[in-house]
């Protein structure tokens, strides 16, 4: 086994960032800077075309670091930021591109490709859960939650989450193209679910979404629906994002 | 005009209780018990067929006071708890009485008189706003919301919100029968609105209260969705309720 190595170390704002590599995935740590134990774990993905540091994606890392003084931990999807690209990737890439010229739908490409590399994801992430563990910050007695994404960081969420048990709660977006796999996969999870809704979210249609809300297995199960597209998630759901978590990972902590 | 007479006066836990009549009206009056003044007054209506004091509005009335040290406000709807019946209420009560027993739909009856209720209503809540901001304690400065209510409550409020402009954030759930009225009057609503949609409603289909959602006019609009009937809102959602009332009518408050 590859072990974790970080390569770069920063700290600002009382939050320290730390980038590093475990076999060919490539990620990002932030947690407090004081290096006291996190409150909890945190696992974030970013959306399609994206990279473990897209900006939004950084924001509400720190933001949930600050607030809830947890460790959040984001790596490049399969083919995406750092990593290198497969065959696959290279002609999803190509297949988007010349669909998008000719004026085309990019959703049955997008839904193939997601699909393949939401897939692909979750072993990586198993992994990458395995030797945060080792970290003796961080041990195995740390609880750990998904903290969402939108788009292809739902579709990696939802098969993450019904397959690997050490996840406590969870949050998913829209965006992701719901197909009945996906359904079927997310009637399997039982954990708390947040499940933040744009209103006029531009790849999915609305019903869809709603019969992936309606889907999840969990008891506990609540959809925040605000207006805008899957970018214009209200800032106030970053707070309630945070709570969400800390309600369900650390009940125990006022 | 008759005068806001308070006719009984309780304290615990914090929270000071006093009934109140405005002439035919009947209402009770939460705040917190050191006499300062509230931070917000808020506005809060029963169901169809409950009364000021239906426990679970008791509970959140408290909980809000404590919680943002808010003045709350309930009161009879007409033909409701203390007040007097109108043939039109006793007539209505005795045609659900049929249908129930009969085994018929009750919805048409719903509608019709619920409609009526809540226009009934919304002279005499701005009588009542009119009256507390004459208490020394209120004034005409304290920023007033809707803090929600179920079924005829969210009828109530719509109707009010719609026509009264001091009302600047409010608080809407499920459970009223939508109809093209209805959604015309939450077209005209603009001012930040959280929604709370039970998912397992048991009166009013899914597909008619996303469309009330859809219909608000307002640029802040939240829907909060959750398993279960339209007595079921989770305990969660109290503390989310108060914390958008603070946000939207005490922002310069920590």
């Amino acid at each position: 086994m590859h072990p974790l190595r970080f390569t770069a170390h920063t700290s600002s704002n009382g939050v320290t960032e730390r980038d590093f590599t475990l076999g060919e995935i490539s990620g990002v740590l932030w947690s407090p800077d004081d290096g006291s134990a996190p409150s909890s774990l945190v696992l974030m993905s970013h959306g399609g075309g994206q990279h473990k540091r897209f900006p939004p994606q950084v924001a509400r890392a720190s933001h949930l670091v600050t607030m809830s003084r947890c460790a959040v931990v984001a790596i490049d999807a399969p083919g995406h930021g750092d990593r290198e690209r497969t065959a696959e990737d290279v002609s999803a890439r190509d297949d988007l591109r010349r669909a998008d010229e000719a004026g085309e739908s990019i959703a049955p490409i997008v839904e193939r490709y997601a699909t393949s590399v939401a897939r692909r994801a979750v072993p990586e992430w198993r992994r990458v859960i395995d030797a945060l563990q080792e970290l003796p910050e961080i041990g195995d007695e740390t609880p750990v939650g998904y903290g969402g994404g939108i788009t292809l960081g739902t579709g990696i969420g939802i098969a993450l989450a019904a397959a690997e048990p050490r996840i406590r709660a969870a949050i998913f977006g829209g965006g992701f193209i719901v197909n009945e796999l996906l359904l079927e996969t997310a009637r399997t999870i039982t954990v708390p679910v947040l499940f933040l809704l744009q209103w006029h979210e531009e790849l999915v249609d609305r019903q869809s979404a709603l019969a992936l809300f309606d889907a999840f297995g969990s008891t506990e199960k609540t959809m925040h629906a605000n207006p805008g597209g899957h970018r214009e998630v209200p800032a106030f759901e970053l707070d309630d994002s945070a709570r969400f978590l800390a309600r369900h990972l650390t009940p125990d902590r006022p």
